[in-house]
């Protein structure tokens, strides 16, 4: 890509309306990164179109001189799909957050791709339903950002990935050209199903201007356990019981000792009594059915796979608990996570546990260990915390050489190196373990088709 | 595409074991075509591999000769994907029906494409879980075949399509290079997901070989009921009042009294007690709970919607029940049908009802006329009866004459003139309708891809 000169910038700021092209230092620092922090933000300006239009003049620009684009949402990603540290011009999305409807008989959401998770929600709970991806910061990231990284979050076991939800988007794509991807119907069989190639894209083909989400009835009734367990074994024999609920069982989360004081630590509470704050692990079930979560808390402690348990059938109260979950991750976030976010099969989780204890315990000693996730679904998130005295560059170099065993220990159980995270920038170092050269060559193949001049987000993913 | 000499099909007889290759007369018949009827078989041979290398070898043969290739699952397509009325060879997964194995904690069957989906189904029942892509002829449809049209039936209010039961799949694509696309976790964003674009691609990309698929926990009870119906307002009546029952609803299928006719006329049954075969429509709604269809069916008496109701709680009975609904496809099929598989939006309905009885009455006025299908989504079969004394190519004609018609009247309606039976070679003429000039090169830019030599099911879906 060239570096655009002055000329061409100004031709830009002439396409939009006053304002949408900023260039000011704290909007380039604000707007040239995600939640990664091991590159330094670099971004030629941000660009704030209102319309799929104005974003399609802003593709056309870019295209006819040759300029990087970066599509932006809410920049909570984790693998620096967001990140412009290259001179690329970053569009955001922040401007295009107009609702354009609920359609209760449909039970779709549209919405432009600058709409947050939270309005999705609020938007669905007025009609009496739900939007059922959900993870922590709902109130800043994007409709269209959680489509191009296809958001999982703690209800995947239940309701599937956003992909599982998207029922049309309208996406201008690096040809510059709009692809208008928005018939919602279900049953929609004409030919290859384009929208499924942006979702999960990480802005690598288009930016994604406008979705429609299927939105699902509520549960009527929900109930949650936290329980503690004192070895890996007892968790997955507890994970075990819960599997006995089938459908009904909503979210089966876990996380670690070290997760628990952090999280506590950061909400500024007292472990909650009975499970108390000293166990190895903590697990926390959610069900449909207001009885359920007390069924399966005792026949844990029948089958004593756990130490104590935590029932809790008021909403706020069950509210407030997950609070302890979901906030882990902020909870890191100020000791320079190193992240790994893998997925293996449920029946691997046996055999992978250990392993994984073993290879962490050798490569990483010393340093200190987060780990939590969605064992319902087989999916970890490792995290491990810079020591302060480490330099960021060795930091991840040494992160790097333990990733190599943890993924070879992944593959090797059939899992993925990125469950939900994606590739990005972090990544891409490691993304032949997950794809062959024949898959590699239609991946750069597809990118062509919608990007002929390699506009769209170049470096991430692939280069 | 060249017709092949005979030394090139020596070569692919070499090239497979004994008897994999057969070019009889009845085997040509039986596998030059699928369910339609509008195109003479006329195969150059039909190849039966019987693994994925096999298969590999196949491709490669037909792509260094430049001879096209016909996917063939269990033939029961609409739309003539499957037809090969052109020279080209066939290649049947009829062979590939090995079950590799089921995974009860992953909740995973994988297969050879070949196997049916009865075995699915029946191999899902050992381990207490379920497959819920479900139509009538589940003993003749394939795992593969399913996959490559995104099959859809009865299920998908509930459910979803196939695309939302595929956890994994192992194609070969029109290069000849083997797509190992079979890590079943259900997080893995790592690119593009490569195995959405083959799902619905109607074997114009690629031939899939294996597939692994998700299984479900089936609902604990269950309840029928079948009402009769006197108008179309009475019939979206009484699905509003199945719509409280939220997520509990598992299907809400509806036909005519054509339909009824028809189908007890091909079971040799007596009309149902008490609902009889007189009414104007029939409206079948399955429900999670064993007292939902009882208290939906007293719903809809109570509000004057229905005529009178029969509520099945009984097994057996239910599945019998269900047979007058999944045999009304292969009722009609002695009277050459035109198809009509058309889906709007449920919002859309009201509206668009009472405009199809319009377009119909007035340019079908005469023929016989069977409309059945599944109102819960959306979903419509129109199905035309040729008259005994007209000649088939005119029917045909004169029945895109009425597509032109009712296509303008979905389209405007936000909806699909494909919703599960896709395009084939049916639909050709009519795909502009939903794909805009940027989203055909894209289709056709894919497909270069994928299969360069354009070997794979040519002029499918589109020239």
């Amino acid at each position: 890509m060239d570096a655009p000169d002055s000329s061409h910038l100004s031709e830009l700021i002439a396409l939009l309306p006053p304002g949408a092209v900023r260039t000011d230092a704290e909007t380039m620092l604000e707007f040239g990164r995600d939640w990664t922090r091991l590159h330094e933000p670099r971004p030629l300006a941000i660009a704030f179109p209102a319309s799929t239009e104005q974003t399609a003049a802003v593709v056309r620009w870019a295209r006819a001189h040759k300029v990087a684009l970066v599509p932006s949402g809410g920049r909570t990603g984790l693998s620096g799909g967001a990140v412009a540290h290259n001179g690329q011009l970053v569009v955001s999305m922040v401007r295009m957050n107009r609702v354009i409807g609920v359609s209760p008989a449909d039970r779709v959401f549209r919405g432009q791709a600058g709409v947050t998770i939270k309005t999705v929600q609020d938007e669905a709970k007025r009609y009496g339903l739900m939007y059922p991806i959900d993870f922590a910061p709902t109130d800043t990231m994007q409709l269209g950002g959680t489509i191009a990284t296809n958001a999982g979050g703690v209800h995947v076991l239940r309701y599937g990935m956003t992909r599982d939800w998207v029922a049309g988007l309208t996406a201008v794509i690096g040809s510059g050209e709009v692809l208008d991807l928005s018939v919602a119907v279900r049953k929609n069989n004409v030919g290859y199903d384009l929208k499924q190639l942006l979702i999960g894209s990480e802005g690598t083909l288009g930016i994604i201007t406008e979705a429609s989400v299927r939105l699902a009835a509520p549960p009527s009734e929900t109930s949650l356990a936290l329980l503690a367990v004192h070895t890996a074994d007892d968790l997955l024999a507890c994970a075990e019981q819960a599997r006995r609920y089938g459908s009904a069982v909503l979210a089966l989360e876990f996380w670690d000792n070290a997760g628990m004081t952090l999280s506590l630590g950061y909400l500024k509470r007292p472990p909650p009594s009975p499970v108390g704050g000293d166990s190895r692990w903590y697990l926390l079930g959610e069900f449909e059915g207001r009885d359920v979560a007390r069924l399966w808390s005792l026949a844990c402690q029948a089958d004593r796979c756990c130490a104590s348990a935590l029932v809790e059938a008021d909403e706020e109260r069950a509210k407030a608990l997950w609070q302890i979950r979901l906030k882990i991750g902020s909870s890191v976030a100020p000791y320079t996570p190193y992240k790994n976010d893998i997925s293996v099969p449920v029946s691997a989780l046996p055999a992978f546990l250990p392993a994984l204890a073993d290879v962490l315990g050798k490569d990483r000693a010393g340093e200190r260990l987060v780990v939590w996730g969605h064992l319902g679904d087989g999916n970890l998130h490792i995290n491990c915390l810079k020591p302060d005295a480490m330099p960021l560059p060795d930091f991840a170099a040494a992160s790097r050489r333990v990733d190599d065993h943890v993924y070879d220990l992944v593959t090797r159980c059939g899992g993925s190196i990125s469950a939900e995270h994606g590739i990005g920038l972090m990544k891409k170092h490691a993304l032949s373990l997950m794809r062959s050269p024949p898959e590699l060559a239609a991946l750069r193949g597809i990118k062509s088709v919608f990007d002929p001049d390699g506009i769209m987000n170049p470096g991430k993913i692939f280069d």
